[in-house]
């Protein structure tokens, strides 16, 4: 398997609720008007909590600081496992799972914090540049690494990843085992033809800006709202669209634009954390991927600000639930 | 002909060219998310120097207070000629041309400001509140005037509008003739179906919210923007679109939705005003819109927060230049 190092310099941020109308021009700017912004990298997920914004260099310099933005210290580089060909996998289980033991497990034993993104065509892992030394020398045996550079993949030279490595300490820690929510929503995870973007553009401003004011023809239910969790997420990477929302808002769409890989896949949510999570504490993809990859159940994960969410297959959610209250047994009684 | 006074309260605004960016959200709220708000009369022009913003009650309490917001005092009503079918007119132009003997003259006389709004469908001609009164005392010989309540045309009682009636002072005053800049661009007055609004979408947010940003595919010659003045205006009013802009602004739309009353059709800009005009100052529509009706000219005309702006048909531009040096050496002289 190979691991591309990708040419994107990320910065994680989020902006409050209350703060997105001061960032709409902006945010507006970066999801449609590709032309006039250099960036290529964007990621925007709502959670209950605030908006969580991923984006390149190029795409930081459109947000202005402000009380109502906040911005993860670090530098973060974009990882992304390519399967090249001759590998024979016994697994069918896609997104995080795929890579659950050969990437994930591996940078928690070495205390690297990962944020993910996994979108409809692939799985980011977002690591801090300043770890990537030891990124490489971890994951050096099982892939080769390359560096993209300027749309070229150049082999990795050990040499220059190991100048200044001093691996992290390997003593085993005992991670805590956060607190899961498990809301009812169905969520499905689809992509859109980029040329085709402008087609929704209304409606995609609306869910994404308007949602939370009072619609005139609201009738909501407000005992299921208390069960459902609000999380959407829009990326635009490269070029290439991918969406993860819930059935109640992909019904605003039209239906002919958006695809998913087949057709009424929905999947469940699990969101990990029941206090934001911060982003130093390493090992929380791992507590859920490995058990997933265990019994090969396939799951998207898109870690936010606040907290990080696991998407499995809806035929699998008493599976997962299950498991993770053995787990969660297992940690107390240790 | 009946003049009617519309059901709507309206409010002058004027965002600075700065203060753009702070109003994005409420703005695309009101032009692209009409079932989220209840604003019925939706006016957005930009100008060089700022965005004048004219709308109802419900559209203005979208409008936070800022430094960047300017609101008139006032509240406008909007009037609308209609011909009722059994009047002959001899006139084939169209625009404020129609109404400047009829209307226009009159309230200059009757010292009352009005503030001028021409669109793709109908001549709004904005009048303040308080002076109700006199532009009905004024118009009610040559017009049947009814007042619209809640959908329902109500044929006005000469009492009601009475009531209280101090009708100005009429002492003649010799107006200000006002400099006039008449910029080189070529503009079209256009409209489009409200369903393919979501179609233009992007292209019109493009044009309205990020046309100042360098663009990278930007080859301006500087010399030629110099001779051209920036103007954009979008009207929402009742449900029907209007779009005023320049021929460089039109090429960014898909040609095949929006439409003009006969293809090709170009008019020219006559900018009133070498100083922003205010808005208590009477007859500086009727300057520009009598010596058109004597000549048979039509002419849209669309007042905004710093100045008044005459279209006429490309080909009568030199016959007006020649009529409004005339003006100015009359004035001069006398």
């Amino acid at each position: 398997m190979d691991l591309h190092i990708l040419d994107h310099r990320l910065r994680v941020t989020s902006i409050s609720k209350n703060g997105l109308v001061h960032f709409t021009h902006p945010l507006i700017k970066l999801i449609f008007l590709r032309n006039r912004t250099g960036c290529k990298f964007f990621s925007l997920t709502e959670t209950p909590e605030n908006y969580t914004v991923v984006l390149d260099e190029e795409g930081f310099k459109e947000l202005q600081p402000s009380e109502h933005l906040q911005v993860e210290g670090s530098i973060w580089l974009p990882l992304n496992v390519v399967a090249n060909g001759n590998v024979s996998s016994s697994s069918q289980a896609v997104g995080v799972t795929k890579i659950a033991k050969s990437v994930i497990a591996p940078l928690a034993e070495q205390h690297v914090s990962v944020f993910m993104l996994s979108t409809y065509q692939t799985d980011f892992i977002l690591v801090r540049e300043k770890d990537l030394a030891v990124v490489v020398s971890t994951l050096e045996e099982e892939f080769h690494i390359f560096r993209e550079v300027a749309g070229e993949s150049v082999p990795l030279c050990r040499q220059d990843a190991h100048n200044g490595l001093h691996k992290n300490g390997k003593e085993a820690i005992l991670p805590t085992v956060h607190p899961v929510l498990i809301p009812q929503n169905h969520f499905c995870v689809m992509s859109l033809d980029p040329d085709t973007l402008p087609s929704i553009a209304t409606t995609l401003i609306d869910v994404l800006f308007y949602s939370n004011s009072p619609k005139d023809d609201a009738a909501s239910t407000p005992g299921q709202e208390l069960d459902c969790v609000k999380f959407f997420s829009f990326s635009l990477i490269d070029g290439y669209i991918s969406l993860v929302m819930d059935t109640e808002a992909q019904r605003q769409f039209p239906a002919d634009l958006l695809f998913t890989s087949s057709s009424g896949e929905l999947w469940r949510m699990v969101r990990i954390g029941g206090q934001p999570l911060g982003f130093d504490e390493c090992g929380i993809v791992a507590q859920i991927s490995q058990p997933l990859a265990d019994s090969d159940i396939s799951a998207y994960y898109i870690s936010t600000f606040s907290f990080d969410h696991a998407l499995v297959p809806e035929e699998d959610i008493a599976r997962v639930t299950e498991m993770l209250h053995h787990q969660r047994k297992d940690a107390a009684a240790s």
